[in-house]
């Protein structure tokens, strides 16, 4: 009697997935559909974006935070462009994702020169719901803020 | 009987290939090895490279868009660095890739610091012919240029 | 009769792991660990970091030379950030691999919005010891400064 099992994701087939999840995930950020971002965060997620204050915690409540955040754009219009890079993956035994990533958070205001509004070290717990990963947790520290 | 069939990449192949695609593309127009880049791109591909005027059409037509735009560099020399990241790929039903990223355009002056010349969005549709990939077509968007 | 073999590491699977061992190496360098950045060298390493002066040699060598250059840090505190991109993996038949990539330096004051030390472009020859990668060279040129 043969069995057929789903056999697990290697590490490196898990590394594609993330980079192709992020690239998929920021870009709803920076396209400003924060309803499509905050859909990449679980129910229960807890979300610290490192600016101070208290982390947003429930896909709702991360909604909120979102949506707070950025009506400063209605005034000061703006493009932002978050580009991950130095992705390190470390599958856990529980099949959850302990991730980490540089974050360059680039600004370009109309018709002026591109600038980095800061350097970030993201942390996040990446977890599988159905067929695709969303974040349980993500913990963002920017660079010189606390220095 | 055995039919042995090569199978379809996965999602995840493909996405390797586009990252080491990119690499060595881009590599080519920075270090100015203008016809190796536009042998990157099929016979009637189309180019918009975002700065304005019609797209350039042709492997040829690339090539000499490429030549003139790079003439400017004669008197005033300059490195110029194209950063991809946050590459999202769509396999497409007929074999072709839809993929699309970010792009950071750095420049450097001999003896100054870098500058961010740019910050691009980039959508491609690549092809196979024979065993590699090809672009059949690049549009570019530059933020902040219709702000 | 079947005689079992360990298949030969795919080009994609080698693509993975440089982009993982970079994450885990680099991340090392900017947290200011000497000792863990040094180890990712070979023994008999050659680390060339483009500013010029020979380039260092052998792993304590290379650590001695990180100490020294690390030492200005103590009065000038400041976050780096290698970020690596458009990574080119050229697996050789000896099984070592010629990789070629993009760097960005990043350095963050406290305080102070984040600015682009250098661009440079890293040629690095790596070989597997045991079942993790090193570095058995690395050489860097940073662009500008022999213009």
């Amino acid at each position: 009697m043969t069995t057929v099992q789903t056999q697990a994701p290697t590490h490196q087939e898990l590394y594609f997935e993330v980079l192709q999840y992020y690239a998929r995930q920021m870009r709803m950020l920076d396209d400003r559909d924060l309803a499509g971002y905050a859909k990449t965060f679980t129910d229960d997620a807890e979300f610290d974006h490192g600016a101070g204050g208290e982390p947003m915690r429930t896909r709702a409540g991360i909604l909120r935070g979102l949506e707070e955040f950025h009506e400063q754009f209605e005034t000061d219009p703006q493009q932002r462009r978050h580009h991950f890079s130095m992705v390190d993956v470390q599958p856990q035994d529980d099949g959850s994702l302990r991730t980490s990533c540089y974050a360059l958070v680039l600004l370009v205001r109309p018709g002026q020169a591109p600038e980095i509004r800061s350097s970030c070290v993201v942390s996040d717990v990446l977890v599988r719901e159905g067929d695709q990963l969303l974040n349980r947790s993500r913990h963002v520290t920017i660079d010189g803020r606390h220095g």
